[in-house]
């Protein structure tokens, strides 16, 4: 069993410099515009303690934040910790704070603040990430244009496969456990992206393509069309999927917590782009479709639209 | 009952338009320095739904953490919100969000983001708040010197008053009880004095005058002197006291969530800042003690030290 204190006292312990006065400061930024999310990470509705070691939850809930400043363009640097804590020993809770402390200086924030407090029965994070970046690099949801081609940067469906596997109890699968447990933030990706004028729209993919890709289409005013065609699965992921009675396709629409990216290439630059990206990271961003005139996603396949009869991925 | 997107969908409709992408951005504010400040608030620890509405628990989490900039003398300029609800009435996260907006308007800041999730058993909110303040404005909790007075803007103990007749489920006190749901920030305050330089440490009164002037000493590196002689009380709060079997003077020291200022003023300024405050606030600040050499809180009265055999606030 942990109290308040002991927690706070821990974490002044790994973060020294960084906890004191009533809000943290930070210093104006130039011309950057300054880029801030926050999320929430709930016990029994995110994460189960069950199955996600302290360590690997810390560095999630770092990185699905992190996530969502890559989509941006946006390069983090600073971050704020809310920890809600039931009566759970206090092992996980220095384990926790540990691996946090590890995960902000390997990927180069630093914690200037949050709160720390009990809760009665689950444990619950609340993180906020801030992060920079100039005005002209930033993406956003809302200006793919109709010709542009989607993209994605990522492997799809592959945390919904270590999900899978570990709410049913199964061993093996260490691969896509270890791909939903750990996800790390694309945010070289998103820098890089950031920079290129080419790229027209971004998002991280967090509830599943289907889903990131309707919200896409819906702040941008137009149609987004996938071809299911164009969709790539290694052999290790249809495997898998067999074993896990899992449909590779509609693993891949609607599994979400992968953490890739979503974006939009103006067609024109489509070419260069995907070259240049691949030779930068030494593997492919995925094309996946072009978005139209109109509104919502359409399904394509050999050249039809197709309808499936799929749910959207929900957590626990 | 009501599920996230629900939730989503009135949030966007109190919050036209701030909810989209997956991190808001933040214009770069020239000069001056951004300050940060997160609070959560979990139920059952912090509130309890059975006497603190929607719209009063609205109200307090924004200003717990506005509390937080005004301690720095900073002025709150943007929010994100994050909700965790489990399956409570609709009725009452509807409340919670239109009122939310109203304080949020009322306090003239921008929703900019947050998160919204379901939570099996309790209500969560983590609020961030962030605000503006020019470098030589801020104001430091470690910064306190030797022969400085000590003193606080606000009524040291109302609030617990309110939370002991609340939780005895007394009829009554509604002056108090209001006090302790409906804090309101001493943001006005706190840019007023974060803009004197006589001003030399300023902190919020949150876990009651003892702790917090605890946490001032220890971070000044000094030792505070308290004179109980100068702790004022109103007849209406020793009456009060006495029907509700509270000691005045511990209330005073003990007492959370008050959400004054506690600050620290040089000797030689202090004759000036407290006339031209009284003018300004229509209310006197309370001189309450001195700092020292030394470190902790040393309690004195009628000239002499004492001990009081006290425990700190703690929540439910």
């Amino acid at each position: 069993m942990i109290n308040e204190a002991n927690i706070i006292a821990y974490l002044k312990k790994e973060f020294p410099q960084q906890i004191g006065d009533d809000a943290a400061v930070i210093a104006p930024s130039g011309t950057k515009q300054c880029v801030i999310t926050q999320d929430v990470l709930v016990e029994n509705v995110h994460f189960r303690r069950r199955y996600q070691s302290a360590a690997s939850l810390a560095h999630k809930a770092l990185h699905v934040n992190l996530s969502d400043l890559a989509a941006m363009g946006a390069k983090p640097a600073y971050i704020l910790l809310g920890l809600s804590t039931p009566n759970i020993d206090a092992d996980y809770i220095h384990e926790f704070i540990a691996a946090f402390s590890h995960a902000c200086h390997r990927a180069e924030v630093i914690l200037i603040g949050g709160d720390t407090t009990r809760a009665s029965t689950e444990l619950f994070l609340s993180i906020t990430a801030i992060g920079y970046a100039e005005a002209i690099h930033l993406k956003y949801r809302h200006t793919a244009k109709p010709t542009d081609i989607i993209c994605v940067a990522g492997e799809l469906g592959a945390a919904h496969l270590g999900f899978t596997a570990l709410e049913h109890d199964r061993e093996e699968f260490n691969h896509y456990k270890h791909l939903f447990l750990n996800p790390t933030a694309r945010t070289s990706e998103g820098l890089w992206l950031g920079a290129q004028p080419g790229v027209t729209a971004m998002m991280d993919l967090s509830d599943g393509l289907l889903t990131d890709l309707e919200k896409l289409a819906a702040a941008s005013h137009s149609q987004a069309i996938l071809n299911l065609d164009m969709l790539s699965h290694t052999s290790m992921f249809v495997a898998t999927c067999h074993e896990l009675k899992q449909d590779p396709i509609e693993t891949q629409l609607i599994g979400g917590e992968d953490y890739g990216l979503l974006f939009t290439i103006n067609a024109h630059e489509y070419s260069d782009i995907a070259s240049r990206f691949a030779t930068h990271f030494k593997y492919p961003l995925q094309k996946i479709g072009t978005i139209t005139k109109g509104h919502g996603v359409q399904l394509v396949q050999h050249g039809l639209p197709v309808h499936l009869n799929i749910s959207p991925f929900s957590h626990f």
